[in-house]
């Protein structure tokens, strides 16, 4: 951390700065510019607050020189993760899609949409029992009962599950049916959920708020494997921006940056980024052209009938193109690919 | 609700899409126009997901023409709400300052500080004792702990308390120690936790999401409302955009919109939204200027040494002479200030 | 300028770096931490391309600590400043209201306006001979005629004139006919507009672009005194966020954040911020209650025939009590105004 | 166009507000629901400017069904258009890189970088003359002079050149000696340079401002292709959000939603997009995969030493690596590429 003092700083002030960390059993490291006088803290920071020296007098700003979060820091764990999920890996060499429908209707449903994405290719199969919808009186989902069927879903087909989970009873209840847990974007810093998953002992997904930095999602990862957790999958799922053609800003240069950043695997949802079907397939593409490991897409047995987010929906035709179109891009990036097996 | 077909929208699409909806028991209206055919639905339409018109052939877009929340929307409550916390009522003709640390960090400091703003004006103390950080490895709080100094410092001055809840169980105690609670920003849309505040009894503190829209927020509210607690005041605290001269945009048009849209009463933070002290004052003013029910303000004995938000926090001189220059302000707008009073 | 080195960084970059900045002059200071080394720059860095360090070896970032704008920057000219236009000084302890309508329209529409917004006491006249529009069919101004207008209005009612330019040739029929000239948001960054706004003599009201950061703002204003013309005001107009319940928005913390980094006087629009005559009026006493040192509103003689802008006018009925409804605010943050004499 | 009225508008309000349409010789249609009434408007909008409707009493909202941009639409124009640059031609089955400095510095650096772009596969040569930057301290650029040197490295190597342009006399002098034009960012709404770029003559390259919406940036396009020059091409350059991690945020979704709005060529700038040049490639893969039909990519000699946004920049090995690999997603894409055929 550096402390960049005023122009024309006291040297009093200086010194009360200096002295209050050096108090805190760090050291310090002065830097006199012809401007501006700087002050570098030597040691363990977090002994102390370090933010309130702005309320300090001269002091101008305080700039970090690292980040907050270190288990999930490439820096520190240059190997990039895999994460395993019933049989399948997600990580390095292979390519995995979660398919399924956005909220879970009735069993009949669930089973016809598994067995079409298994067929089509998908690894994973993903479906909504707890839904978080902006309106009170829009469907919240089957809850246990969806969790259910997306057991027998998962059984039936050897497809792996994954379910979002928004409260702790929900992770009780997905602890006994599914394979994966989710948390959505407007829960991605509830602090008090991120922990409770990161006790559940199953991996997580956890996809990028609405208007959450890198930084900050990787603060809000790193909650998740503070808890004992690793295997946690990050899933791009686009950004709040001015912009209204899309839903969401689908921010794909958060792919490589966070191959940088972590190690952890990186997906990405083109379903709910876009809002609108006939952008999945390209950004698909995209997806797997820039480094994901894998997607996360919306696939319905009827799009224009179903309870939750059919625009943006795939139908089992077009699903069946795009893997088919996804297979080469997969070869590309060097990863396994089921779609492309068959 | 609206469907907007595309040009030359074939005359069996335009049937499909009016079948579908006359099929669900609402009537439809046809405009044709020179270049496009508008359809109009007539009815209640929570009994079809209409927003899966959209996967219809033909269909350009689909425009919601009424609000989807109902008991927080003035059009149907045209008389503004007063909210009553322990013997203060904020509303119309009043002005409440809610005041206080960040973090609840000892009883003393408390107590300290509760006296103090309690002698500035203030009506309402504030105070975190669980605190949703960033970072895991930030301090968290002093949680129940916290909450029995909350109840201590409201007995001995006489100023009503309110804190924020981040789960169930936080919730399960204050309501044995405070007289309000807060949902903060980014549990805004953490629906469960809503759901569970409106089941408290208490008075609830709605802040806004980073990047919530007016829209999702006064739904978001509507969840509270909905499960029998009209007791909601809404806090605009800032949004999240690309300028970075604050920690957040303070958005204070939000004010005069929601005093349009909604009879909830209006509070702003200015110390969240700019996390800089110095901008504090100014913005109070603003607020009330611009027709604010209230205004939380960070006040700590030593932000120099706070564990939370130091920079952003006001000394007792400073938020005592805030609150002096406030009072004029007040009378301008019609409220009375205890402020003015002494 | 900083140079922050990664974790482990060879002792050779460290040496590639330090000699490079040395080797065009300059100093360095290196601060060794216990995770990674800080080489700070001592001396002119207008000397060399320090953003290219960055592509040096095991660089991690480079975080500059000066503004690059000096000659709007408060650090050196401590005093706030005040600009004269006309007879008008727009400053300290005075607040400037600039009326009119969005765009001049014809001669008898802005002689009566004029009239109007004289009598309620604004001090400047606006109107726009050269409208920047969205779509090549809009209304684009009567331009020159537009000017004449302008100055036949501004010599009848004593009014001091302000008018939109877009080009060279608009600066150019502008110095003929009136007192003060605005460079519009689209345009901050148009910096040969802004150099030739420089030259021209005459004040320049400068805008703030629609995503620009106070910072780029500046130094947008450092273009037009760096060709010798210190009469620079800066008007927040509002930013481009997420939220669409007003056209952009009214970013009021830029006011107090500009008086701490300029000495340039600050001026309010909320008109064309809000886009909705019903929130100018609480908007504009906001900002006079911040700091600001004028206001921009669009008046109309008759707002639902306006030919731009109608839905944001105000009448000459809500302009005038408006300004009565200022008056008291203005002599809160102790400044004349007309308004309040009459 | 359709006028909401809102809940229990007077019928007297509803009278006055098909009087003015049909005053201006349309035809209204309306549309009585359960809650609100919905007026259609039949016939051409522009002869009224109906966005004023919104002052009309009782009026909700004023909701747009068509686009205001009519030469560059897609519903008008179905068929994608190529735009020929020299010998070049950009569109459809094929893809085409334009590749060179941020800024022309001298006539040795750019042969050499002409020489070794050309080498790698790119078909047009970029580099900056005229440099808007944020200070007016920075480097702006060779002017006249850079453009020679442009036009001598087109001729050495056959490669066809494009340079931007920031003013009537910077088109002028371009037209000598380049094969097209550059809209930057920053002008993407100086409506007047886009006027004169139409007038131009040349094919002109109109990059994304900032916040622009798709929408906005179609009818800037819209101002060009209305002086009769229909050779425009879209350049996606990333958009202004809050995320710091990387310069600006790259919508790549914006890519498939031009597909479908426009049938003009579109083509995306990783480098200004990300500001770092270790996320060029990927980026450039995953845009070749969702549709471009181009790239624009800062290439430079010695990036450590450029004038001008040297971090992003790739060096000629890097970017040799890229269009090796940039080979088989233009396969893939069914795009014929040089870079792929030597």
């Amino acid at each position: 951390m550096i402390i960049v003092m005023k122009p024309q700083a006291a040297a009093e002030s200086i010194k009360a700065v200096t002295e209050y960390i050096e108090h805190n059993g760090l050291n310090t490291h002065l830097s006199q510019g012809t401007e501006v006088t700087i002050i570098g803290i030597v040691g363990d920071k977090s002994r102390l607050s370090t933010e309130n020296l702005v309320s300090f007098k001269d002091v101008d700003r305080i700039v970090p020189v690292t980040e907050s979060y270190k288990l999930a820091n490439r820096k520190f764990h240059p190997e990039p993760s895999s994460v395993k999920v019933g049989n399948i890996s997600i990580g390095p060499g292979s390519l995995n899609i979660m398919a399924g429908p956005c909220a879970v209707e009735s069993k009949g449903q669930l089973m016809e949409i598994a067995h079409a994405v298994k067929a089509a290719g998908a690894t994973i199969l993903r479906g909504g029992a707890y839904k978080p919808r902006t309106s009170p009186y829009s469907f919240q989902g089957l809850e246990e009962e969806g969790l259910r069927y997306m057991q027998e879903a998962g059984e039936e087909t050897g497809l792996a599950t994954i379910c979002e989970v928004v409260s702790r009873e929900a992770i009780e209840a997905a602890v006994k049916y599914v394979d994966m847990i989710q948390i959505g974007a407007r829960n991605m810093q509830n602090f008090i959920l991120l922990k409770e998953a990161g006790r559940s002992g199953l991996p997580v997904l956890l996809k990028r708020g609405l208007s959450a930095t890198v930084e900050e999602w990787l603060n809000a990862a790193e909650y998740i494997i503070a808890e004992g957790n690793p295997n946690v999958i990050l899933c791009e799922r686009g950004i709040r921006t001015f912009e209204t053609a899309t839903r969401n800003t689908l921010d794909l240069s958060a792919v490589p940056v966070l191959k940088e950043k972590t190690h952890l695997p990186v997906i990405v949802d083109p379903s709910h980024a876009t809002g609108v079907y006939r952008y999945v397939a390209p950004l698909a593409k995209a997806a797997v052209a820039c480094g994901a490991d894998g997607l996360m897409i919306e696939v319905h047995n009827d799009p224009a009938h179903a309870l939750s987010d059919g625009p943006q929906s795939l139908t089992f035709e077009k699903f069946g193109r795009l893997t088919e179109e996804l297979a080469p891009y997969a070869r590309l990036a060097a990863r396994s690919f089921q779609g492309s097996e068959e």
